[in-house]
């Protein structure tokens, strides 16, 4: 029997690299995809079916059309600081097409969800307490998706992911700003470089999402779990280090140019044991991908 | 010094009494409400100033200019059962105007926020269960809400009710379709009516709002707080009972000829000690309200 996945969020750096390997895997993919949505590398990827949704829109039709075995939830408006016209399209994007993509799913007897959350719930604490409104948003998804378990049958697990990084990132994330430095010898000024920040390959976390498909598929029981993917950890300078290490040319950082953003994250918290997934272990460190990117 | 209230869900059952009480109490009253909505009866009130304001709309401008000491947020779209056509409604009205209504608070420095919950989000537990998605979406509004307190320096208190009853009340609740029921002599046809409910008059879930809003003005630092306003208890089979004693005409209620709701509260949760409002105590009982109101 071919597996059926629903990829929410597929134009996305982590959702894009799922499809592939989900593909690969032998499962039929769909992906709900919104109207302006920039669809273009999906079509190097392989077989995808997608599927036009626009905001607000009812779901259930597409639930019973394509009756997936798990719905693989990515879909999100990341705001690391948010202005105040954006929180219109944070609780959109976070919320109502969360509980929309529920609802529907409750409609069709379609019973696994894998929900993806954030680290950031966690500021400086193991319980919940939002590094920002993005985190916020997060949570109270999270609280809306409690009843769509308790009440109404959903299986779910929720993936909180620190840093991600890969080949193909479009995100101009720091790592990509420290090889570009070291590339040009531009000087680069940063914060003073002491936040510790948690780093998993893509590949990693995309089998972070199979494992915990493959948890629900077999589970005799409905799940209501949370797990954090906690990667690798350095402080800034180091990554910079690490960076001019791989390439052989230095950073030219200018560490403490720049403040450290409101509510930094300088330790990221370590996850206890019933945090952790079970069975899922790194493959991939940040050295190997460096001089394995950079060659 | 003229205390200022900002009060939204003016034209509910509590808000509208709220109103009233602060007034008497000397307090300079504003409130927001919808171009939709009926503020007929507000007119016969008192002074109030309604600010009119779409969904939406940045708040900013409103809060700047009307500096309130406290803002009493009641409004709220409550649905016992959702259809999935609601939920936009639900998420408009309990996730984004709160967020809206926070963010300008903060913007503003408007300190304090006394916000509404329910004891439904405690589904036979201490813990956060959802008796339903209007639950689970106040929850929500709780998570978004520790943000802004975290973050940006509001100080909340949030209180969640169980039912409530009075004078006024035009919402068609159980104890009026008891009070007609026995007027009219007609048969009704009941669940099998041995639900506990709770209950607590409007006078002293009011006097709870105005000792949560003293708290927080004398409150040396931000608070963050929920406490659970539990009043009452009657099973649905002594309720009918008590309205018959009172009107002395019998309820025809014809007990067990309807089922029970799905995720019927059969035995509302008792607060903890920490989850009791300090100071507060009710003055009003139902059998007393019910020979006044039928005097």
């Amino acid at each position: 029997m071919t597996r059926r996945a629903l990829i929410t969020g597929v134009t996305g750096f982590i959702g894009g690299e799922l499809a592939r390997r989900l593909i690969a895997d032998g499962w039929q993919v769909h992906a709900i995809v919104r109207p302006q949505s920039d669809t273009h590398d999906l079509a190097l990827t392989g077989d995808i079916t997608l599927h036009v949704v626009e905001d607000g829109q009812d779901l259930t039709s597409l639930l019973a059309a394509t009756t997936p075995d798990v719905v693989f939830h990515l879909a999100s408006l990341y705001l690391a600081d948010h202005r105040a016209d954006q929180i219109g399209a944070l609780i959109q994007s976070n919320l109502l097409f969360t509980a929309l993509l529920a609802e529907a799913m409750a409609a069709t007897g379609t019973r696994n969800l894998i929900n993806t959350g954030t680290a950031w719930q966690h500021f400086r604490t193991d319980g919940y307490r939002p590094v920002n409104l993005y985190a916020a948003t997060k949570q109270a998804a999270e609280d809306l998706l409690l009843y769509y378990v308790d009440a109404r049958d959903l299986s779910l697990i929720t993936l909180r992911l620190f840093d991600t990084y890969g080949p193909g990132d479009k995100r101009r994330k720091l790592i990509q700003i420290l090889i570009d430095a070291a590339r040009t010898g531009e000087p680069l000024d940063m914060s003073p470089g002491d936040q510790i920040v948690d780093m998993t390959h893509v590949y990693d976390v995309v089998s972070g999402f199979v494992l915990a498909a493959d948890q629900l598929m077999t589970a005799e029981a409905r799940q209501a779990r949370a797990y954090i993917l906690s990667g690798e950890r350095h402080s800034v300078k180091a990554l910079a280090q690490l960076v001019s290490d791989a390439l052989d040319r230095p950073v030219k950082a200018r560490f403490g140019e720049r403040a450290y953003r409101t509510r930094e994250v300088m330790e990221p918290i370590v996850p206890g044991p019933d945090a952790k997934l079970p069975g899922w272990t790194r493959t991939w460190s940040l050295p190997s991908y460096l001089a394995a990117f950079l060659a």
